[in-house]
């Protein structure tokens, strides 16, 4: 027998092609699709759940493109350091004691973190992947993941790689297809040439999508061009990198070349302001790339280096900062800016059955309660969720049609027993 | 009788001198005042109210050093349009509409928005300022408060400048104190040097703090360099403006002497980091500024331009806007960045018992709820309110040694019939 879940009277902001907004509707989940978004009333059987929507707003649930779950028992652990100084005294060493354990239990709280702030979709890069997988199939949401490995050390790197590789085909569509896997090689400046060149053959039959970091500092750049003689993206599209589906996180220094290279080969980009900022790396050239129709949406990046995973932050940050840098307020309007976190970073994955309400698209909704003093009075619904809207004005989530978060409570997780590990954990990995 | 108020055994984030964290303590409040901050046990008395605070970060009510309040009607009224084309097409006819009725609902609103935030004290400049004071009396917020003036219409000029004045004598130090009023020259542009003059000689009895809006468009001052020869921050200093005691808005497009005779003249600064990049001014040059020990602090502006009154964004993208632009990760640390909604704001109110918990400090307070995803693990309470939290991690808020919001519970405003109410006001404007 099928599920029902009908939203009721409700503004629905769909996010489709027209980014068109419905001041009150009604949505009909049919298990993990959505079946029906209606003006009129629709027929409800005995069997449908009903969720009130009056006074609320109906959203696709968010999709974060970029993000090290487990990292979230660093948050807060070191701030305000040097970038070198950060990874090297303080994140390698903690990382370097991290165990399946923390993984799952980091990433539960991640997971609970990204439901409890409408985040219905996230792509992972991280250690023990296996423990994230398995803390995703628990909580409900839905997840691309990638085992990441580098290629500095020779037979070191092939064995990461073959490691990878496994992952990638034990857990393919796994969760009732929620869990899909992805390749993660680290980023060029971890993954030589030639370590690049055997990835891509030995995965050419996996055809999955390719996760790295991209031209993130500016140091990295200038360590490219001294080496390669090029930048890191003109080094990705010549070893062929972009032939392939690639999602690459950050490109924040890009030269115009960089920025017509990953727009005429259609690379995803996971465009993360927050992160950028807070590791002084800078501002991403986002109002270029989209004028040239890149494919770009928005993500976290880890905890460590946020400290949040809260997708409203990277929204308004995203618009936020073109209108301010380029001293032009009409940069990015704010549908612009909310597709990067819905119907554009789906695009980014090659998923059009995401990050949009319309008939047959995956049932990942967030819903959220406008009766805030922040959020009246009623102007403009998307205005709202871009410029005041945070990620505790979500009241309800839903991911492949299960009620997943629910007024405070979580359906699928037990808060106070990962608050409790999550907290054992990082105080091992403190000391 | 006195009343008291005992916190016990949370987090308490002092913001001294020290910038002092105690990790397990206890705060007594005693009418108004704090009374003593320990770790050990305090004495209860059978009339003291007992807020249990385990899990709990006690911290002082922030404060926002420049906002129109009543402007939270055209929240999400008007975005993402060139800046004359915002205030001529779309800001200014609503404005030409407004009433004593708007402001004073549009101001509940705001008053209901700030204290559900934590902000305890609040600048602010507007017309029909004397509904304003009726709003902050009765929503039982701390206000500094100006009726607007500007000089560009002889006489009109002359006759607001009245009006500005008797509001000063009428409201000051009213609402037992928690109302003080100051006098809001709107800005340079508006206000020509000779009738500045005239302000100065006229209001010298009064010796009241000035709030203006200076330095916020590039435009803004270009113009003053061609009709003056002179920045808006060098007139200023010319006509004697600084003599007095100042509180100037924005500031953002500033020379290095700019910055020289701010920090000399120790003239107060509400950075507004939100407003300036939605409006598409730029992002003022804030570490310089902390480097000269400017007297500056952190504004919202109003939600017409924000669109939120939500210090904790404010206090975040200080810091990562400074990191982001200088690309240098340890500009600005977090209790630094923390110090500008709180005991730095204070200076630059120059009001040394606001924005810090300490004994014979005013009892301003907000109380955050840390078992929350986003606040964990306990990693270091400073930059989790700075990085990760948000408005609404508040659980209770304390004015003057009164409980105002609980538990989403607004103890002193009628929270539906504001919506209502505010929602007719903006309704009737936007027509």
């Amino acid at each position: 027998m099928s599920s029902k879940l009908l939203i009721k009277d409700a503004a629905i902001v769909t996010m489709n092609q027209n980014q068109e907004v419905i001041e009150s509707g009604n949505l009909l989940i049919e298990d993990d699709l959505i079946k029906t978004i209606s003006r009129q009333p629709l027929q409800e059987d005995s069997d449908t759940t009903v969720i009130p929507g009056e006074g609320k707003v109906v959203m696709p649930g968010l999709i974060n493109l970029h993000n090290h779950a487990a990292m979230s028992l660093f948050r807060s652990y070191a701030d305000d350091y040097p970038l070198m100084e950060w990874l090297q005294k303080k994140i390698f060493p903690a990382e370097a004691k991290l165990t399946e354990e923390d993984v799952y239990w980091g990433t539960s709280l991640a997971v609970m973190e990204m439901l409890r702030g409408g985040t219905t979709t996230f792509v992972d890069m991280y250690y023990f992947m296996e423990q994230t997988a398995r803390a995703c199939e628990e909580g409900g949401i839905r997840a691309f993941l990638s085992q990441v490995f580098i290629g500095l050390d020779g037979g070191e790197g092939v064995k990461a790689l073959q490691n990878a590789i496994s992952f990638v085909e034990n857990w393919q569509d796994q969760a009732g297809g929620r869990i899909k896997t992805i390749l993660g090689p680290h980023a060029p400046y971890t993954c030589p040439p030639d370590f690049l060149k055997k990835v891509l053959e030995d995965t050419e039959h996996l055809n999955t999508l390719i996760h790295m970091h991209l031209s993130e500092s500016r140091q990295e750049v200038e360590e490219s061009l001294k080496v390669h003689n090029k930048t890191p993206v003109a080094l990705m599209n010549e070893l062929g990198m972009f032939e392939r589906p690639v999602l690459a996180a950050h490109c924040v220094h890009l030269t115009d070349e960089d920025i017509e290279i990953l727009s005429s080969k259609q690379v995803g980009i996971s465009h993360n302001p927050g992160s950028n900022l807070k590791l002084g790396n800078g501002i991403a050239p986002l109002k270029k790339l989209l004028d040239r129709n890149a494919r770009i949406g928005l993500g976290t990046d880890g905890a460590a280096s946020n400290n949040n995973l809260d997708m409203f932050e990277e929204i308004m940050l995203a618009a936020l900062l073109q209108k301010g840098i380029n001293e032009e307020p009409t940069y990015i309007k704010s549908s612009d800016a909310f597709s990067l976190a819905t119907s554009k970073a789906a695009e980014a994955l090659q998923m059009e059955n995401l990050g949009v309400l319309k008939e047959k698209a995956k049932a990942d909704i967030a819903i959220l309660d406008f009766n805030k003093p922040h959020l009246q009075p009623h102007n403009d619904p998307i205005a709202n969720i871009v410029y005041s809207a945070s990620s505790q004005d979500v009241e309800t989530v839903i991911v492949d049609g299960k009620i997943v978060y629910n007024q405070g409570e979580f359906t699928t997780l037990d808060e106070e027993r990962i608050y409790y590990e999550a907290n054992r954990c990082a105080k091992r990995l403190r000391e």
